[in-house]
């Protein structure tokens, strides 16, 4: 069906991938594996264009992926096999950098290093937002699936401006103001004249991204990072409901991210097998002496505040006021070289061990406070495999690292955090998984509870525990009224439960814009709302 | 075609208009009138879906419009004659108010008035964001067309959540996380999971929004106006140079309006024809003179800034030296009402009257700052019509004011800013029309430059100069890059120039969502795409 002929006449042959390679791509951290026809590596829209157009002639399968570390939700690997794989990885150009008004124009095989370097490089007064994915991890990718960081500009989406778009038909869409010649506002204003379209090309197979605008913000007159942490897990209500106003009234614009102690050691070390003698979830005691010693809290949470020095100071009491009874510390860059300073010196002398350990846990969160991308929460995907390769820790797919996401979306109050954790906690703990939990405040009213099924891929029974486990977590869930943000693969179909008219358009629109379904056959498609 | 007993099988008599009142829905401040065949006026989401299926059936093109206040974008008058038009003025409920997350959800029928009432009498402390549209416009309809207001929630669509739409197939689209039962996130959290529809709603013509939620600020604990103005035209540049990097910055966080001297004169009286002697457009001299005596500048610009007593101050400050070469003075609701009885006692003795006419002018436009919905914005609707019934300034139609907007979007630059005024002012000030002018500080990027052609629809010649003039200014702007964010039934053509593959994509969901093409035909439907 897909004979290497086809594609030797609009890419060269080091743009085909086919053989043993294809296997790298058939790999998830989730429950499917898929085994791809072949994987193409254009390094031009007219390139995909083009593979479009051969692909709708005869009918076959494409499914483009960015740089394909979509970790916990995909991967690279297509939801069935037989699909050919556009791996956008060498399109991969900054096309525009405008400092003035902040922002970059980026093709999805930009990833978070590049971009980051690329600003140091030139020194260029802009900040931007990463994910936990790792540095290897495509910007454009992660807006196309509406992942969110940990800034001021930590919903993805919504900082985005301006898509390039091949549709099935193999032609250029621009959204926004983008269509028309010489427009000025093209990468300023979303919105551009008449219907908006620019949501389509999020968790969908519309069509794909080749090129979008990103709002970077101003690197700030002033930063503070603060963190604060609880002893009791009831303290996550309490937490909740002082910061929720602050939220709504301005005075907290960046996300913020809570964390439970789990997630929090998740980050810094591997499930410790020996001493919880293979027991598994963490045994309760284990777990108490674990946070004393890494100096944690039951809840670790963490945000930054941005502006003039005034208004940092004026923003920093208000916080310190409402986390009172939670030891809310600010950090600057200042402050943090001198917390470094002191944690080497209680290390070399073997006292405060806790506190040096504190300190060691708090510096790569404060990078990612402001945007800086690093690799350490990559290290959580992996923490129940056996036997960790700590060379290979940025990479989960060679750890045989298990990893599947449940992360739904819930209103800003502590009682819903709390029935939520209610229901999702007795699951996990049931067919033996740890409840690794992170609650971010994401927007003005709404928290996402991002929780992982964390398992060994390399134990059969693990895995079959963890499917059950994951069809049992989105149940419950979805019945109480919690939806997800995001799903992999393994939450597509589970998408249509109780809903027809949304899904029903969704199927009108995809018709309507790709006839013969040929783009990403089954991502965020419900199985009865399957075209092919 | 469409005989009453159709509707009446659905509709009680009230219901159904026919006849003389048809009229009132022909009229437009615009350069188009149009009959409709009957006027429906449905009371609840059912009735709205037995009207879309008795269209459909018969194939009977249907207008939804909220209030019909859309002033100078089509007023309550479809794009062409022999549409039943669907007045939704009484379906009319605030079906959920919910003040600790801090939103509304609302039916069409609801007035900027009616919510501001309800939030007063009933002591919420939510503050809502206004338009100029005046106390009888609809939210839901400003919402659609993508309108703004004044304050930190100007931008209106992207403060909404969880729209109920009801399609041309009849069945009711819920958006967001909406269409799932019990879900609780969906008035907190706009994207749902998949694709995001909401976008394709505003701007067009796809369906019937019949709820939505939007968002409203909690009551700052801190509120501060403030004011300023520019002596000369080529103020503007500077001032745009130095608020824009605060936008950015997140210091300033309002919308910020900066009228010319015109604008402002509009909303406090009526074109001097006498002392003009009939000269149109206002002779300079004549212009200076009245800046003098109304003691505003050549450019007039207004904000807000809410937070704590504390960041509200940090703010000011910054705000302060920014505009210090422009007069910037800073009111609360304890300043307005000191400042406003000294104005009583200047005019009294006959002193200081530029003075007491400036705290006058600031009166309104400090309530707007606040979100309270005003109705002396209108009075510049009427702007050029000679003889003005004092008692109808809130009503253009009854005035015979002639108002066609033209609005284009522009990156937050003043040279951008000046390049478009000289532009337009020429175009303008050609066919004896005044460059009315308020540019917008919008989004973080973004300004969108508010004119308008006031005439008299009383005199002839007057329109066919507009109709030319209009063309003229929506061409020469888009030509050179800048592009309106909204249109009125005379600009929907213009859309299509230059781009194709967008409005076809548009057609194609159209299609898709509404095959016959019975909703709304024309409405943002470039011609050339035109399914009637």
């Amino acid at each position: 069906m897909t004979s290497p002929t086809l594609w030797d006449k609009i890419l060269s042959s080091e743009k085909i991938i086919l053989g043993e390679e294809l296997k790298n791509y058939s790999r998830s951290t989730g429950f499917s594996e898929a085994l791809p026809l072949a994987v193409l590596r254009p390094t031009s829209v007219s390139e995909v264009q083009q593979i479009v157009e051969v692909a709708n002639q005869n009918q076959i399968l494409v499914y483009p992926i960015s740089r394909g570390q979509n970790w916990g939700y995909g991967d690279a690997c297509a939801p069935s096999a037989g699909q050919v794989i556009l791996d956008l990885r060498n399109m991969n150009r900054i096309i525009e950098v405008n400092e003035e008004l902040g922002y970059v124009v980026l093709e999805p095989g930009v990833t978070q290093a590049q971009l980051w370097e690329h600003l140091k490089e030139k020194n260029i007064s802009l900040w931007m937002d990463s994910t936990g994915a790792g540095p290897g991890a495509s910007l454009v990718g992660n807006i196309a699936d509406r992942g969110f960081g940990h800034t001021k500009y930590g919903d993805h989406f919504i900082n985005t401006c301006g898509m390039e778009v091949v549709l099935a038909s193999g032609k250029i869409l621009n959204t926004g103001f983008g269509h028309y010649k010489n427009s000025r506002a093209k990468y300023v204003y979303r919105y551009g004249v008449g219907p908006i379209l620019d949501g389509l090309f999020s968790q969908s197979n519309f069509g794909i991204i080749t090129r979008v605008g990103i709002w970077l913000m101003p690197r700030p007159e002033s930063f503070s990072a603060f963190f604060f942490l609880a002893p009791q897990d009831h303290d996550l209500e309490k937490i909740i409901e002082v910061l929720s106003p602050l939220k709504r009234q301005g005075i907290l614009q960046s996300a913020v991210h809570i964390a439970n102690d789990l997630r929090t050691l998740s980050g810094k070390m591997s499930y410790p097998w020996e001493r919880a003698n293979g027991e598994v979830p963490l045994p309760t005691k284990l777990r108490e002496n674990l946070r004393k010693e890494l100096g944690i809290g039951a809840w670790n949470g963490c945000g930054s505040i941005t502006g003039t020095p005034a208004m940092v100071k004026a923003i920093e009491k208000e916080i310190k006021r409402a986390l009172k009874n939670y030891h809310p510390i600010f950090l600057n860059d200042k402050k943090l070289k001198w917390a470094q300073a002191l944690s080497k010196i209680l290390k070399k002398l073997n006292i405060g061990l806790s506190l040096a350990s504190k300190i060691e846990v708090v510096g790569p969160v404060f990078e990612m406070l402001k945007g800086v991308p690093v690799s350490e929460p990559l290290r959580g995907a992996s923490w129940r495999v056996r036997k960790i390769d700590e060379g290979k820790l940025d990479h989960p797919l060679e750890q045989g690292a298990g990893l599947v996401w449940v992360s739904p979306i819930l209103p800003m109050t502590g009682k819903d955090a709390r029935e939520l954790t209610d229901i999702l906690k007795p699951i996990y703990n049931k067919y033996g998984f740890d409840f690794l939990a992170t609650f971010t405040l994401l927007t003005e009213r709404s928290m996402c509870c991002v929780t992982n099924i964390s398992f060994d891929k390399k134990r059969p029974e693990e895995v079959e525990n963890a499917k059950i486990c994951y069809k049992e977590l989105v149940k419950n869930m979805m019945d109480a009224g919690f939806i997800p943000y995001r799903t992999g693969p393994g939450g597509f179909d589970s998408l249509s439960e109780g809903s027809e008219v949304f899904w029903d358009t969704v199927s009108q629109i995809k018709t309507a814009l790709d006839p013969q379904g040929i783009i990403s056959p089954g991502r965020y498609q419900p199985k009865k709302n399957n075209f092919t």
